[in-house]
């Protein structure tokens, strides 16, 4: 439409019907948008096959419905992110296609197929705590087309349990690596692998845990080098930051 | 060598010389690293063309000196970080092979071709005072084989000096920002961009900058999907993180 | 009264009534509110049509519908902020003239009319979670007279949605720029307009964000030069500031 | 030129030497620079009268030196803040102009007259430890064409001080406080005054000062309503404010 | 009955029917409190008409009403800080004479009289959120038989409404300011009045004010001379502050 | 089982019917736990009499209830940190052999013996609130086979009471320091008695407390020599410490 | 002067020669210290044997030595605080009667006699650490007539060394306790005694000593009721608090 | 001495010479001290073998000497701590005997032999950065007549390095671990060893290392049960545990 609108100008000029001083001052005030900057969009997934994102908490499960079911009608994928279960009821009442993930407090909807990327990643935790930051990484991981291999509970504590799974590690495109405590388990994973790692604090704990903020400041001070780290509890941002890495018809 | 000697322990089982249960008590002693785990060690970079790496504030001139001379003398790359000039000159006196860039703060000998790897990545930086971080991530790129593009002084209060230079930054397979004061740069080009970003705070600032923690947290907290972050003027572990991304023979 | 009571000691001395060491004895003791510092009060919007401001949150229902109801019947304009939707029912029952946004948590009565003040002020924000704060600052903008536009949801990852509404910013005498997370969005304003720009940040946000202090910390150390910062989710604040700026009768 | 460049491209359309989707690609290419948004540079203060600023503190002397000599060169007035006296006189050494004020930490060349701006603002202080920062924004202020009135040493701990001045504070069309310790004053001149306080956090103190987050703290959170605040130390920022609220040619 | 057992023993020693060195390990073996240091416990007010100090906050009501019906049976008034609504319900019903300020959030029961002590304390706000913790420091006041005079709302945004109460204060033997936001008051009151000034922060605020950090940090670094603080909300530890400087029969 | 498996491999080479590279292969991609480091798991307290810990806090009734089932149905005692009422409930009525203490909020199931350890323990606390805490830690001792002496509320506002107890610290094997506030009685104790003091700082407090912080940091710089600390509230934690200084079987 | 100068003025309205409307206008705008509030200016120590105070730091030589030098000629006594050697060396070059303690970095001159007040004042500290806070108190309580008996080295660590003092305490009108490390000291001093008790963090530590408010926070957090707490290394304040308690002539 | 004034009063009274009352009240002033209670002082290290030990760095070099001077010339050992080398050869010119460790920054003059403890303990460090720390504690084991055994440089990041000395922590009676950065060494060790783990963070890193405070935070907050934690660089605090739990003559 707005190339649309834009060859139309640049038709007017070619056929003598507009003078080029009235030209160029429609350009300059033409929205950016209207220039068809269409790479400006692409961070909102206007491609078929990846989901329109929305963020739960902080909407009523009015909004999040009505959001959700104007996505549905114009045939897009929809990821809700920190969706609680009476809002996933109420969203499913008016989007019955709903699929709702109670440990991630992730709602997806797939009314397009999804197209597979070429890559898996790992999504690594230290404790059962970290399980429903995990998830929410998994399932974005999956509404983006990303193959995730589960690898749970293998904390430093017992470094063994993390061993035993390094075949898998290494055979990964991507780890994602989720930990509360002290934060230990990425530089580990880091130490023992070669490829990307994303490490993700979670805000489960208590004392000097501060939220989270103990585990993030030991990930961002790790002795593995090349480890990046993304905000506590934010399972949706490691699994983005694949998708980066690993890109749509890659 | 450890394989060898697991080989011998095997062949003498084999041959009847050694028995099952002396074999048995042999193999639990053996140390890891003696059953072959060379991947364990692939982070130390042992293969021709990637360096060494020393940190240099917390060691004497004597020690780096020590060191790149021993590395030298074995044929292996070295790159030293945080290494300031008055170091830098004493270690170029016993490793005359040594390069040094004084806004880097950096150090590096190279003895072996590198071999260069497939992609390119993009340094920006918001302002003048977030350069010394930014020559860090660029040195370490050149060291491990990426080739990089300087992008510098596009901070967002004058938003068009970005935007000028968006092309370049979508021909890049990653992008590292680097930015002080509000730190507000990776989510504006995280939104500009598709391929995966590495933010890096600086510590240049005063008041409320609070060393790097206000930018770190920024970037933490940023609007922009999948942007990751590494340590307040980490600009070698925001290349190292490219090189995850962009392995060796990738 | 005052000004009356002094002038009576006068008389009394010039009268020769009063000797001149009573007159002095007196006059040091008499409180400064008699010696008619009527301007002291000023910033107690005693003039017509600008409002008696209450603070809603810890205070009672009942002690916000007295204050109310007393200062409608002596004929006041009246603005309630951070008034929940339950107090505001109760209040609404002892003062049915009120007029309650649910959204900006305000609740205003107007019984005289409000003189526009010459000028027009900008409200942006940078995402929906902004909008409870951006409204305060809105409704308390209208309350004291200045047109208010609101510029919602132009957050700096989608930089081309700010850059369509640059005109309207241009053509505002003040500019209040509501952000969260990382708070970047008024580096980005300052450094597009010219004019007085008083940023906000809001307490929504997770991790990092430490309740508003980050965003609070980035618009401080923002790199576009003279803009200002009120508390966090203090859109009551901004907007006073605007009225400071744009006086009445101005 | 940019305007002529996109002027080129329509006639090369009118002409019919340049077909429309050739049209099309050439434009969506453009640099927004080439677009003309002049305004989007006029922060950077190219008009006449008003200074290029310069950061002094992360410079060297020899950068700095350099970039004044070129500045004087093409007419346009310099303002280096956060200027020591050794970096200074090395300045003064190649620009000549350079006067230095030692108390304030600024270096000014005047090489075009100011045009003076409608509009005083008063730079209050607290304690005389708070005196450079006021002088940098009385400093900022002289530059930028606004005449400034000294109000010095006037803290809360002795009030009467404070409210003998309180005459010239009424007349004035803004107030910069300037304050360390409790940072109280901004919270009684707010209270006293009703145009403009920019409150201005100073770093000089100890114990629970904890380098000015104490007094920007109290400032933010202050009593009196419509106050607004900007960075620890930021005198210039504070000054920079007014230029925004006394604009020039206003 | 300690008295009488070392008494016992010296009377052994007298009568020869204790050896010394016997009597010398039993001395040494002795507990402190048999040696009868009643002023050790002088902080635990045993004297008459000086209540018994329960803090309500962590104990059940049933502990709670326990406690203050032992007391009561043995005369001793009681001083119960932090006591809801529901728990002093739940004790008056098992100590009727139970005497509850529910703004104060203090319960007290005097059995026995109270003996008045010389000197008079002023209690002063700054504004209506700091209630609840003046009420706490005059109730306790009260019950160590100190009179308070009630000085509420004189913020230091409207300066004149503490002037007005000069005379008041210069007449007090102690003064107790509390105040919550950015914690100004005392300062003013301090440089005003030359008595012992007791300045309690309050943790009512949002944003800055850090839960009472920010207004207990201004207090700390106030400018006004001599001043000391109490813990945050704590009433009850400024008016026994008096207390140690009005001792009883003092 | 897994030292089977080695023993088979092992056995295969020696009868010829593996051979060696084969052998190699199997062995390298062994899990380690396979190789029988079963003193890895040391820590998961398999061995009789140790019980095994579970942390209720985060974990459903109908998870907790399980795992206890599992573990007693296979002979294993159990210990069920902060685990609430309601849960507790939920849990006895599949495992009715729950002990549960409601003040250590932990529960504890008892299906073998537990085998005693040689040394006593004293458990000390500064007051009544430091009561859960330190009962969780007399509740570990106590399942891990540790005799505990309870001296509680001997906070050093009232330092007789201390000194009182020296005799039983003095026949302490270790002692277990638990305090609130302002953390102050470790450093007492420390000096007092010579062996191992384990210092929990709680996180009941208000104001400069910060949740426990305050003790916690008052604890980690003691001028009383040779303490060590545990996280904030972790009864547990300091109880394991002494398991590790006085070792089963030791 | 000013007191004349409104004697003046009444005696020209008693005299007919100023009309009443006349006299009112002047009268409104005189300052208020002409009206001769002097007691406005008591904290500035104007009469005869209090001294002059004069905060060293921020401060050069120069200036403090012209201070000094003008208070001297007008026959004050001057107390000049955190002073260090080479100022003072300065300061005596012009001011010779200048007496400088190097450990408490105090300078004091008396000219005129000190007037004694009644009352003695214990100064206590914990450690070697502690004593220039504890001189730094000691001068200023001889500067202002108060006796000091120091009580130094009686950490809690050693309780006994504490316990021996227990007399000595108990015979002072007030206690000045000063502590680093975990500030422990005032709890045991305020529970042993029951005057009052002013408690003075240090900032000499390390860790999570934070320079100083880990003991600030636990004295502020005491189990010791009645406990008053100035800023970090503010032995000046905690002294002029004992002046406030014991006043001159009192 | 003491219990000699004891001996004599207790004969006076059982010589008829000093009747109970006076004797009663004279025993109820003697100090404590007076009382025998040496086990108050057995932290002060009385005993032979045990050093004194002096914290060197807020001591001149001449309070340091004389202190070494005339502990030597008593006989006793000496320990001297965070002793930078200007010092130490100020006080080798004193006490020739000194051995100065300029790694550990320790001094320690042995002139008595020390008695060697039962027991042995590993000193583990994560990397070099640790040495110093880690040296502090050895110096200190030594000292106290306890075994140490260095195992340096085996952090996380390169697990198989810790993996190889498994053997060895296994066979220690204590386990030191010196970490720096993310802190995560502690947990990995206390998972795999069962005897007392105390662990030390270290102060040198950058960004949000914060002095120490991460790697503490994440030690506090360890997986690993039992683990126990000393101040930020307090390698002696450490190594005075372990002799709290290797006992002197145990």
């Amino acid at each position: 439409m707005d190339v649309n609108r834009l060859r139309a100008l640049l038709e007017s000029v070619g056929a003598g019907r507009l003078d080029i001083d009235a030209a160029l001052a429609e350009l300059r005030d033409l929205p950016f948008r209207d220039l068809g900057f269409a790479t400006v969009d692409h961070h909102r997934a206007l491609r078929m096959g990846v989901p329109e994102v929305v963020l739960g908490e902080p909407k009523t499960a009015e909004q999040i419905a009505a959001i959700t079911e104007e996505l549905v009608r114009t045939g897009q994928n929809v990821l809700i992110t920190r969706l609680d279960a009476a809002k996933a009821q109420a969203v499913k009442a008016r989007a019955p296609a709903l699929r709702y993930s109670a440990v991630a407090r992730v709602g997806t909807v797939e009314v397009s197929p999804i197209s597979p990327r070429t890559g898996k990643v790992a999504v690594v935790t230290a404790g059962t705590a970290d399980l429903p930051v995990a998830e929410e990484a998994a399932e974005t991981l999956r509404m983006i087309g990303i193959e995730a291999a589960r690898v749970y509970d293998v904390g430093v504590a017992g470094i063994h349990r993390l061993l035993d799974r390094k075949g898998l590690l290494d055979h990964s495109d991507g780890i994602i690596v989720v930990a509360g405590m002290e934060g230990a388990l990425p530089s580990v994973v880091g130490g023992l692998c070669a490829r990307p790692v994303v490490a993700v604090p979670t805000s489960v704990g208590y004392g000097t845990h501060l939220g989270g903020l103990t585990p993030l400041f030991a990930m961002l001070g790790s002795c593995a080098a090349g480890i990046t780290v993304v905000n506590i509890d934010n399972g949706f941002g490691a699994a983005m930051a694949m998708g980066r890495i690993l890109p749509a018809g890659g």
